[in-house]
């Protein structure tokens, strides 16, 4: 499978405030450029912390890259994906509004029940992982269910798992010409960090968008 | 006076790994550039935290440099900042060799041996701000040391407290092609971070250097 990472943050590598309320930090330039991202995957990924912060839909906005999609016979939008290990979603979340089928990855301790309500909420419910999401085997398992192109737009705690685990291929970043500052803020990559062996990037690409710059690499 | 910061940072933001130990995040390129940005000014600052995590000299490095300082009747090397409350700044540090002038901000209510501890280690001691250092304040009394030109070499913590007090000029940043990550790594600007008006950038300049780019702003 190859794993797209996309994300954008402030000039000091924040996703949002401390609040992590959801913070306009790209423009419209690069609003494009993601739903063009989107409407070449098979599959829009997030962690839970993201679908509890911002509620995002992650369907496609431009009606022609909908249409695209169905002329080449694929589903209007791509799958949403969830790494939600205590099946914390909330039933009446956008991602499970039935736009676009969801999987919502779960760890094998979370009780049946939770699973239950996920799946009559119209989630697909991919187990892996025992107290945890086990990101492998879960991208396995999507890429049994046809996923084969999957981009990840976040939040921090998530992108750092999948450097960690060695699944990125690719990254993308948009930089917004604004600091936010904060200890506590999430960053385009959290979760317990790297002390050495730090994942190595090659530097494919710089371009100007918008008021901001967005930088292009490829993973080892 | 004119403030330029400066730091190199990963490609998700950090100056360092949660352990704050000194990491090579720029190249031979980045570190010829930071010589020249030294030579350039008439002081360069840092915070307390840095002064213990690595124990930086902040003298010039290319001899050519200071030379070229010398027969512009200057001194040899630019003088050096610490931002250090608590006058915790260690007497044996190596800032403190005497090499170039060195100020250590401290607060008021620090007892007056310990800023007695710091005079005769070899640093001008300037008192700003009750508890903590008043960066407004401190500056001005550097202006009257007749520092005309600051160049800010971080941590996080300082780099936000100046974007907080409106006093930044300039930015600069080598973004590093690695991921470093961690939730309690420092970042570009941490302190207690911004949840709106955030300060904004112009993106000045964007150029590929070593091995990552370099980002520079100009800020309002
Ligand atoms: N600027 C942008 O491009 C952008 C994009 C996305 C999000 N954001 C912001 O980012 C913030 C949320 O980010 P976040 O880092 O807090 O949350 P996140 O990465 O979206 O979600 C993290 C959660 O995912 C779950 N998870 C399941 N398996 C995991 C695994 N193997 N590794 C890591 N996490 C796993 C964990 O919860 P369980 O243990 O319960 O499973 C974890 O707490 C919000 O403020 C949002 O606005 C910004
Ligand atoms: N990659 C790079 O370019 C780069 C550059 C520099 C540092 N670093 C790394 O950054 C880390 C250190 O950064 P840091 O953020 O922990 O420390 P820092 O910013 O260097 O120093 C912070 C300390 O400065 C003192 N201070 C005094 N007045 C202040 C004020 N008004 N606002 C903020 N701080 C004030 C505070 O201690 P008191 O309360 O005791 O005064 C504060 O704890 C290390 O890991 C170092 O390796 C990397």
């Amino acid at each position: 499978m190859h794993v797209v990472v996309n994300a954008a943050m402030s000039a000091d590598g924040k996703l949002s405030t401390r609040r992590r309320e959801q913070v306009a930090i790209s423009g419209p330039e690069d609003f494009d450029r993601v739903d063009a991202l989107r409407a070449d995957v098979d599959a829009v990924m997030v962690g839970v912390g993201t679908v509890l912060a911002d509620n995002p839909s992650l369907t496609l906005d431009d009606p022609a890259l909908v249409r695209e999609r169905e002329d080449a016979g694929e589903s209007p939008h791509p799958a949403r994906v969830v790494a939600d290990s205590h099946a914390r979603t909330p039933p009446d979340a956008k991602l499970l509004d039935g736009t676009a089928e969801t999987f919502v990855l779960v760890a094998e301790e979370e009780p049946i029940e939770h699973r239950e309500t996920l799946e009559e909420a119209g989630a697909t419910v991919v187990v892996a992982g025992e107290n945890r999401v086990a990101l492998p085997e879960a991208l396995d398992e999507l890429a049994s269910h046809g996923v084969e192109r999957l981009m990840v737009e976040g939040g921090g705690e998530l992108i750092f798992s999948l450097f960690d685990a060695g699944l990125v291929d690719e990254l993308s970043v948009f930089v917004a010409p604004k600091i936010i500052g904060g200890r506590d803020a999430p960053t385009l990559a959290d979760g317990d960090g790297f002390v050495g062996d730090f994942p190595d990037l090659e530097l494919a690409g710089v371009e100007r968008i918008d008021d901001g710059v967005l930088l292009e690499y490829d993973c080892e």
